[in-house]
């Protein structure tokens, strides 16, 4: 038989997963002896199978509830429905992972009409005794059955109108003898049925209720952005109830053993006397700091300050705990790892290291990898942001904030950014002609895309604040004009700020604050550094970025795409001679003049990676990509390309594709026009002799992109072969360099032992192997995407974290079979996953050399590359 | 040392792979006593050497040849080079398979200054000599060489004028001298160089032209259509000369052993007296009947005769022979397995079986199954047709033939066929609203696509002529007008000719024959039918469409594509309705009127299969295609939906995708409107149960498209049993049926143990596995294929024969890894790759149930199927 009720005395911290984070916490609070009130909890298991049983609690479940119960009456000497000594009890959801505030809690329950009567006759107390029995009653309506609760918030204030009173505190006991009962009317006249007074009853429902409440759409929400899974329930805690709101020698307060916002070691928080928990979070009353407990009542801030000083101890991490005082006698309600700020995560995590309390291990283990990008940008200050000023909420693609101007297209921004004005591009969608202009914004703000459209990927990769798929927002480019839900509607040149740490957009102009980065950030990324076995390079595609990337610590690049050094505008032109030239003729003359600014390119990308290894992947877009797109533009350009615009025009349309992202691009490119690629080697080569002329030494690595067939790759590789071998005789200077492949189509997958035959290095392309892999075009599955989060067919987005089961065992399978032919091989990842955390992990696990991402994401990754190497130790 | 040259005494008939078809079928009649001149073949692996050495061959190989040359003199008693006894030879190719004039030869080699002189002397002829000389230099310098054959050919009419004759037969032996001398020195303007008289000289080169004519442009094309491989290469074969040319005592010819058109039993067949082989093709006298040799040469046509009848029993196949006579001795030049048509084949096959010769196995394997195709459909009378009419030539996508007059809409179609008009459809592609039309048409052609385009794949599933990707034409689809490359302007209602079996379009209104279908068809095809293992179902998705495949011989529907019961004028509003629908509501209703639709169309089927298995694809396409396209068209349809203009426009911009093959179809389509898989459902499950209450047998198979999760099969499983059960319930009458998926995204295939626990059966839709392994779109590659064909990075379309590698190991996976969770699963294939014989045989060998295929492949399949049987029980 499963056991799915456990005693707080026969669990422990480590049983998280089965009791929950709050059930195993006071289980080991109690084992340390700890005084914690008594109580059991109702296992994560016993909430699957209540999901698996069409939502209902088996016999089974409710028979070892009730036997669980019998105990704590006995432990308590109170019992349950007795009005003589009634035991009351609250009941609180407590997942496996916190999510604060996501789910229900029932507190009071075992009042009926009886009981009341029986705690008047207890503690004399016939206000406080109403005043329960009137929340239990409220919080039962609406938690456990969902009923209206302004039905009775209504009714409330009511009442204190009649009383002519202000505040819940200036009833009297009988007011609230008067108002438990209009409430229980008002619940009859709801439900038709009396207030259950069973409180064996009330218990199951509300344990029901809490299991219900696991499934809510903000429950929901807060998983898939903190990838929760789904699968993993929440349990229910169901103990004695203790009460703050006694008397002036009652209280209640929160707190955290260190300061969660800057990591300071000192005790914070901050209570209330004579409240109960809802009283604080309401915000009726003030709540004091913690420090002046002492002044309150200093033995108890004294026994407070021990405790938590053994839970920090105990548990090696920052706490947040939980705590009332009743009638003079603390009582400790939870306690969990507090949430922080990446900054005092860092703090704390030194500082406990220097201590002596953890070791670098440890450390590097509690300070999770992504917050760190909180320390990269500028942001708002969070408190000055008035919640009503939001326009729209999209993904928060880019992290970061920014607040300017609107405009409408990338030549506006960066025209209004030449004249000094701060700015931000608003657009339907980006394509790789917006890169200027989304470089010279202050944020981008998009209505369609995902996590990773062209706009997120490439404002990541430059750093630049981002917030995509504002479907919220009505665009009208024309009339430079958008729409927000509520019809407040903003014109070009009109301030918005935007914030792509929360996906929020700002009417207005807000002003943004620049982190502080303090010492510990240096001191513990070295000692993660000395960690990991993964390398971490960058995704970088001009000097500046190759610069940003090295500051962060990046040791090379893993992948420059070179056609982002053709959007620059004096360059465009001359790509787009090449792409309208009618013969090889004209697009060697457009190639020659691409040439020079390319080598210099690869040249000064080179001197600023010094040695460092540096990737260069071959032209990868489809060619129509860097057409314009409006017959006006069209018009322009035929005009300067000295074509009709009917020519120009049918080029277009000859380029158009069904399916772009399937169609004529990467290496097939490279077939059809071998010129192409052999103008890039031509640039890799000379500017590789050039810088290696001013003893630097570089050994460039050619990366060819969106080979499935070996053949393809042998054809490519001997024109790059050819023209390298040109160059290198014509200067008379040898220079040694590698040819490799993205492995991104799942053929290449499948077939990995003959590419490797002929490629020197693997760079896994994982955006596009997981859009083949799942048949899902990452611009257009965001349609689709949320009805499978919404019906929990997906948990996660498998563009932000690899799905290891589908793409993973492709990229397994691939790395198995290359190295049969060559063990040596070169592996690497280049995808967006290159710089998320539990990817990062997989990419360790299944023996990758290195890791690329976008500059800004390279601590994150060297920081989940640390973690990788010590779980793997860990679990050997 | 590998042997690169073989003695026709040193080889045999099976030894084609390196000594080429010719190569080994010339060893194999000297090794049974056949009367032919000897000689000596150097090997295809040769040939594949001379490729890998930059065009050049090895010494080894020279050496090689020389030796054999040697022994040839020896043999022959002549020697090359001596003018007293001269041995003069022919350079010949001749691959594995044969490619009829599709390579370059070289006569008379041998000869220079001196040797002329000496046959002069031998022969006493000096007009032949000389004759044979001129042709000599001329065949060298144009094979050999490569220089412009026009030359000589205007130099030999200005001698003709100047000697004022018609015919080369007029000309003296001093006419013959001096057009050699005349033709030497054209030889030495052109190459600056003597014409070379050391005849070693000429052979080396010689054989090296042959090995490179087998990378000239018409061998490409011609591979390519047959599936050749580059990497095959071909043989040379070097043979001492006889001349038919010698005397009205000598002749050539060519015979096969029976009628190649028809099969009958009688030798057929032509031959010149006094002629050399080029005469006969070059057509300047007539040939004669073979059976006239009787009277001519009465002994040597019975000894032909009888050589014709042992090589028939010897190769236990038709022949295809060539001969020459010289001075009244018959020579064999070649023997080959005549090229038959469909018709003849089949005749053939059965009347070898019938006269016990072969077994029926052999039989079976000596059809092609691709040929059947060509008894199915009507075709031009060949004869009759005129190059000169041709003013296009596209893909031959489905055979058959088509006349009629131009429309450019479906429905401009449609109407034209209602007032009694035979129509060609012709279109820049086709999309899925245009199937009315392609129905109502002869013939279909279109300016893009390729072989699986919309157009191609419809086209043969409904056994219409189709001819795609015609990019000589130009089309104004406004105007109504194509214009061909020649400059000729057609226009709506002009007649043109569509010929489906070799792409060729042409102007005017040419009359088709309807195909004769002999008995023998039938009693092959049940011979066919008993060895095969292979089920052989078809991609049907109406009754008409049923009752073909029926018809052809299809065990029951493999794949009916729901979607194409839409297409038809009354229920495309109801799908549109549904489409643009608001609320769930109003898709409901709009359902509502499909299901009944829907419902009959499956009882139809289920009529028509009578017991036979029915797989139904659930809705698979992105909704956009069933909107209209142009703003005119949605005006109207906006009218008749009582919605705005600019909402319905909204709405088909929301649905708009940049790559819709990745997008929202598929089960993603069930996902986010559970109605539809809903409505399909109770139209499955009421149309089985009216249809078993007609005491016909029904097991439904529904099939879920383009799963790639377990939990997205799980979710719309789901669905379907609690619709089905519903009706189940309401009818009170218990019905059958299975709920399977197809494996089409790459990730099914890796995760398929996983689906295998929810799916039934799998059906493999390689047209999109395809597709995502490479990450070709099917509708795009046909734009840089070519390319791919032009380098030798492709050889086949994997869209016409699986990709066994790739596409193929992932099909092999997925087998094994879902046979570990359910053994007796049932497979299939239906992507347009289960009509076609490579793939047949791979699907016989991985160990699927059945193919399915269009109705007018099914008969291709079931020989297919056999033939993989046959071939996989001699390999064990």
């Amino acid at each position: 038989m499963t056991k799915f009720v456990y005693s707080f005395d026969e669990g422990n911290k480590d049983m998280k997963n089965l009791l929950g984070g709050k059930g195993a916490n006071l289980a080991e609070m109690t084992e340390i002896g700890l005084p914690v009130p008594q109580g059991f909890t109702v296992t994560t298991e016993a909430c699957n199978q209540y999901y698996e049983n069409h939502e209902t609690i088996s016999e089974e479940i409710t028979i070892q509830i009730f036997e669980k119960l019998e105990k704590l009456e006995n432990m308590s000497g109170k019992k349950i429905g007795d009005p003589k000594n009634p035991l009351l009890v609250s009941v609180r959801s407590g997942a496996r992972a916190s999510m604060p505030g996501m789910m229900d809690t029932v507190l009071n329950l075992g009042l009926n009409d009886q009981v009341v009567e029986g705690m008047i006759a207890l503690t004399n107390n016939k206000r406080f005794a109403y005043d329960s029995y009137r929340r239990f009653i409220m919080m039962f309506a609406d938690v456990v059955k969902g009923y209206d609760k302004s039905k009775f918030e209504r009714l409330l204030d009511q009442i204190k109108e009649e009383k002519c009173v202000k505040f819940d505190t200036e009833l009297t006991g009988e007011d609230m003898q008067e108002i438990t009962n209009r409430f229980k009317e008002v619940y009859r006249q709801i439900s038709n049925e009396e207030f259950p007074q069973d409180p064996k009853e009330q218990l199951i429902e509300a344990i029901q209720a809490v299991f219900r409440s696991w499934n809510n759409e903000r429950a929901n929400v807060y998983r898939k952005m903190h990838n929760i899974p789904y699968s993993w329930g929440t349990a229910v805690n169901v103990q004695e109830m203790v009460y703050g709101n006694k008397g002036e020698n009652s209280g209640t307060g929160v707190a955290f053993t260190r300061n969660p916002a800057t990591g300071e070691n000192k005790l914070y928080g901050e209570y209330l006397m004579n409240a109960q928990g809802e009283d604080v979070v309401a915000g009726v009353r003030t709540p004091q700091p913690i420090s002046t407990l002492k002044d309150v009542m200093p033995e108890i801030y004294e026994q407070f300050k021990q405790i938590a000083k053994k839970l920090e101890v105990h548990y090696r991490d920052m706490q947040d705990m939980e705590f009332t005082i009743e009638d003079g006698k603390l009582y400790m309600l939870q306690t969990r790892n507090g949430k922080r700020t990446a900054a005092a995560a860092l703090k704390i995590a030194v500082d406990l290291v220097n201590s002596n309390m953890i070791s670098k291990e440890e450390a590097i283990l509690k300070v999770e990898p992504e917050s760190l990008d909180q320390l990269l940008h500028p942001n708002f200050n969070q408190e000055k942001l008035n919640k009503d000023d939001i326009i729209a909420t999209g993904l928060a693609a880019s992290p970061g904030a920014g607040a300017g101007k609107i405009y409408f297209t990338a030549e506006d921004v960066s025209t209004a950014k030449r004249n000094g004005e701060k700015c931000i591009l608003v657009r339907l969608e980006t394509s790789p002609e917006d890169i200027k202009g989304m470089q010279d914004a202050e944020a981008i703000v998009t209505v369609r895309g995902g996590m990773t459209s062209h706009a997120a990927v490439v404002a990541r990769g430059m750093g630049r604040c981002c917030v995509c798929g504002c479907d919220d927002l009505v665009i009208d480019e024309d009339q430079k004009t958008i729409k927000t839900k509520t019809g407040i509607m903003l014109k070009e040149g009109d301030y918005i700020s935007v914030d792509g740490t929360t996906g929020n957009v700002y009417n207005g102009n807000m002003e943004t604050v620049e982190p502080e980065i303090s010492g510990d950030f240096e001191t513990f990324m070295n000692w993660a550094d000395e960690v990991r076995n993964l390398e971490v390079r960058a995704n970088a595609d001009t000097p500046t970025d190759a610069l940003h990337a090295k500051k962060f610590g990046a040791e090379g690049i893993g992948l420059c795409r070179t056609e982002h050094m053709f959007f620059e505008e004096n360059r465009i032109f001359a790509v787009r001679q090449m792409i309208t030239a009618k013969t090889d003729e004209q697009r060697k003359m457009a190639l020659d003049k691409i040439l020079p600014m390319q080598r210099s390119d690869f040249a000064e990308l080179f001197r600023t990676m010094d040695s460092m290894p540096v990737i260069i992947r071959y032209l990868d877009p489809p060619l129509h990509e860097f057409l314009p797109k409006t017959d006006e533009e069209l018009k322009e350009l035929s005009a300067s390309l000295q074509m009709s615009f009917e020519e120009l025009k049918d080029r277009v349309e000859e380029l158009k594709e069904f399916n772009p992202m399937m169609g004529h691009r990467g290496c097939r490119l490279a077939v059809t026009y071998p010129e192409i690629a052999r103008m890039q080697t031509r640039a890799v080569i000379e500017a590789a002799i050039q810088v290696s002329k001013e003893n630097i030494s570089v050994k460039p690595e050619i990366m060819i992109p969106l080979i499935g067939d070996l053949r393809e790759l042998k054809y490519v590789k001997e024109l790059v072969n050819e023209e390298a071998r040109k160059v290198i005789d014509e200067q008379n200077y040898s220079i040694e360099y590698q040819v490799g492949t993205m492995i991104e189509v799942p053929r290449a997958t499948v077939i990995a032992d003959e590419i490797a035959k002929e490629a020197e290095f693997f760079s896994f392309g994982t955006n596009d192997l997981t859009q083949m892999t799942y048949g899902f075009s990452r611009d257009d599955a965001s349609k689709f995407l949320n009805d499978y989060y919404q019906k929990k067919i997906f948990e996660n987005d498998p563009f932000e974290r690899i799905d290891q089961i589908g793409v993973g065992a492709l990229m397994k399978l691939a790395i198995e079979k290359a190295r049969t032919v060559r063990p040596d091989i070169e592996l690497g990842i280049c995808g967006e996953h290159g710089g998320e955390s539990s990817s990062i992990e997989f990419c360790h696990n299944i023996g990758l050399k290195y890791v690329s991402c976008s500059p800004f994401r390279v601590p994150t990754a060297r920081l989940a590359a640390a973690q990788a190497s010590i779980k793997a130790n860990q679990s050997k």
